[in-house]
């Protein structure tokens, strides 16, 4: 079903808000909230900047990107305010935790829909690939989803509709164990080298596309995916293991 | 000065060994020994393979193939049969350590060239930017050193000039790190993910391109460099604090 309004909501502002206010500006006028936001002008003129929250929660579709560790709390806080025909889609990188929360929390007569854009900043205009967004819908209220993911298609996007759990078990991989990988090599890495393997190109890509988030990014991402710790304990077992070995190996000379 | 005779020898013939006879062979006539090798012929008629080591010694320029912890003994073997006027090559992944050996063993008269090939059977063809091969005269008796080097760059490879101490150091890097994540990440990455980001990619490639050649290698590559421990246990630790960091940030709920 169409939108009965051309304006959607949009709560949280940070690197990733603004990547999405973008990508809806092109269809939509786009209200914006954020506490920490400080200007009330965008140079884009179909990204309006709130004073109060309150603007954005009777509209019809309000968007979340807020960090995963403040979704329980700002859930909680918008519940009581939304309007009956509002649709909730949030855009965390995991999707087994913010469902749960949206289940619990939102009145029954609040549509739900998950998605998570697998792409970011540092990536969207680097990938010679088609950008992803995997969607779910959790309870479709007000029908709205078919708008969303014609939406999103249209802007050349892969749509992945996968479960949540699905979504976890997979992204503990595609983004879990390479943010960690980034990160640790971040401390240590030498972008001056004259010896250039393709192979180090490539860690210096992984190193360059993963620490320009926030450490609170990583962490939220890391700790909030149920799959993504057996992940990474298997990873850096694994590492102590072949360290192990190689100490055990000593040269014959 | 140019060779006096287009054949040259080769010694060692695994995967590394020929991929060099097959860029020697575009010159040269290359006589091949490796006491693994059963088979009598080549498909390319430029390669021939020796039944016995002797014939390979009596030539002007032997190059050396065969795996780090061989290294030692082979030119031990070999150093009080090579003739007056031999030039030795190698191309060891690691240079500190076999520059070592060939200063200690073989005779003032026998000509020294360290060289490190910086690709392999997997890269070679994948790369997009020009092949390197790391060069370094050690003692250069019979002026060979200007006649290799223009092979090398007629092969459209750029000539690294490097102290072997400089090349180990970015060797530790660029390959050192570089296969013990592809080794470590081996065993637990999987290929069939459908939420594709591009950092997850750049990791499958770089286990793709360092997990096919031996286990022995990869140990003698990390072993024999001097510096790759330091660079490795730098790592390992990184990963070990990270990991804690998020163990000690849950959730909050």
């Amino acid at each position: 079903m169409p939108l009965t309004s051309n304006k959607v909501g949009l709560l949280g502002y940070g690197r990733f808000g603004q990547l999405l206010a973008q990508i809806l500006a092109k269809e939509h006028t786009v209200l914006v909230y954020d506490p920490q936001l400080t200007r009330e002008e965008e140079n884009n003129l179909s990204i309006q900047i709130a004073t109060n929250i309150s603007a954005v929660l009777t509209l019809e579709t309000v968007f979340i990107a807020v960090p995963i560790h403040c979704f329980q709390a700002l859930i909680s806080d918008i519940a009581p305010h939304l309007k009956a025909a509002t649709t909730v889609i949030d855009v965390c990188s995991v999707k087994c935790y913010p469902v749960k929360i949206m289940k619990e929390k939102l009145p029954p007569n609040i549509g739900i829909i998950a998605t998570h854009p697998i792409f970011g900043p540092d990536s969207i205009n680097q990938t010679t690939y088609p950008l992803q967004i995997m969607m779910h819908v959790v309870r479709d209220r007000h029908n709205k989803y078919h708008y969303w993911k014609n939406f999103f298609s249209h802007q050349k996007m892969t749509i992945l509709e996968l479960s949540p759990e699905e979504h976890d078990k997979q992204a503990a991989y595609s983004q879990g164990i390479t943010h960690f990988i980034g990160r640790a090599l971040k401390p240590i890495i030498q972008n001056t080298n004259s010896i250039n393997t393709l192979s180090y190109q490539h860690l210096l890509t992984v190193v360059q596309q993963t620490c320009n988030d926030t450490f609170e990014l990583f962490r939220d991402m890391e700790c909030y995916n149920p799959y993504s710790k057996k992940i990474i304990g298997e990873f850096v077992a694994t590492c102590n293991q072949i360290a192990a070995q190689l100490d055990s190996k000593k040269p014959h000379s």
